[in-house]
């Protein structure tokens, strides 16, 4: 079965930019719902369509609904939002959520895991971006993929478990690794130095990984272990007693790999 | 005084990569410096140039002495390096070593602080590549300027005690991201998962703090606070108590923040 109509439940970062994508590859998205009307109104103008913020208001006719939302509150609400059509496809975006969820609620189901970081104010494309499928069931495997296909050359199959193993590892790799850039910020700003000189280094940093692996890839003093530099820079942290403790952690993980 | 006629001492990481930019640059390197023979060979071979493993060798009449060596090893043995020409110039290339360790050795002496993250493996673009000068003097400065100018648009002054808080930011948007890497890498390997599928992830969250601050470019369970992801992600980290402790101090952190 091709998939034509889309609903996207769930207007955040996510559903905002799987529904450019899906705009741009000229899927039809027939409704847009949230729970914050003006999450579901800008997103719904954003993508030329309908809105609704009552789950019994969205229209049961669609040959996919993607349900995009908070993975605390998709646990808790599945049943309600299987409701709305009990023959229906229904796919969660979350990389940590399995697809069992849907057990017993609808017959045909499966996960749309785009591996990514979004956010609303910055629209990516997906045509590099890996997208992990999983299904009921093959024929509904097969409807994904040819969808996942309009979106990305990287279309991957994973199951639950893999796809915990990989949202941790995103979790390290980007969620992480931006805190690092973060607390960099932070020292930057207190010392009235601008965040912007940091930018070559984090994006070479980034480039390095794709030729050397990230061990390879590892410089600083942790790695030399330049004894006198790191006890400096503690002594730089001494203010922050958690970040100081954080300093000293990852330095000795590093060294100690 | 225009410099023309530079010494390497050392070969390491940064030495080789600063090497080939002056190189490129056709400034002339005169002779390099590292007492493992190897190293010394292979960077003066790249170099076209020649190169010795003993510093009562090196020669006199450069105009200027890069020192790029280990920060341990710099501090301890600034003295006998600054022997080779008492009225020569000297900078070294490090973050975290203050100016002042020339005085007393050389009159004229400043940094040249490239900040990056060098691999010999892997010879990186100077053009826009931050270069932080320091000098003890203003001729110094302008003879310095005039070279960092000819090897990178990003020239800019930086006194010792700017230069400490660049570095320890640096060691968190490069060292400590590139450690998150790392973990990320070992997790994916302990599951059969290719890294490859990571690196579209980590070059969007390293081209994301171009456009966004890194606060505002956050994302995940953590700053979401899906506190059942949390949980059920500390669980799949059960075995490596370290790893384990670490994710959480992570996690908190970014809810804080």
């Amino acid at each position: 079965m091709r998939i034509n109509r889309v609903v996207l439940i769930g207007a955040g970062n996510l559903a905002t930019n799987l529904g450019h994508a899906l705009f741009r590859a000229n899927i039809s998205i027939v409704q847009v719902f949230s729970r914050t009307r003006q999450s579901a109104k800008q997103l719904a103008n954003a993508l030329h369509t309908s809105y609704t913020v009552n789950l019994n208001e969205v229209v049961n006719d669609a040959d996919l609904y993607i349900v995009s939302i908070k993975d605390d509150a998709l646990i808790e609400r599945v049943s309600e939002i299987g409701a709305i059509r009990s023959d229906g496809l229904f796919v969660h975006t979350a990389g940590s959520v399995p697809s069992h969820i849907w057990q017993g609620t609808v017959a045909r189901y499966g996960v749309f895991y785009p591996m990514q970081t979004f956010s609303k104010e910055r629209i990516v494309d997906f045509e590099n971006l890996p997208l992990f499928l999983e299904a009921s069931d093959s024929t509904v495997l097969a409807s994904l993929k040819e969808l996942a296909k309009c979106l990305s050359h990287q279309v991957y199959e994973a199951d639950s478990l893999q796809r915990k193993y990989l949202h941790l590892s995103a979790v390290f790799a980007c969620n992480f690794a931006n805190h690092m850039y973060a607390i960099s910020a932070e020292l930057l700003e207190k010392h009235h130095l601008p965040f912007q000189v940091m930018l070559p280094l984090i994006d070479e940093t980034a480039r390095k990984v794709h030729a050397l692996s990230p061990r390879e890839a590892q410089t600083g003093p942790a790695v030399r272990y330049d004894k006198e530099i790191i006890a400096m820079q503690e002594d730089l942290l001494k203010d922050d007693v958690e970040l100081k403790e954080l300093y000293t952690r990852l330095s000795q993980r590093i060294h100690k790999h």
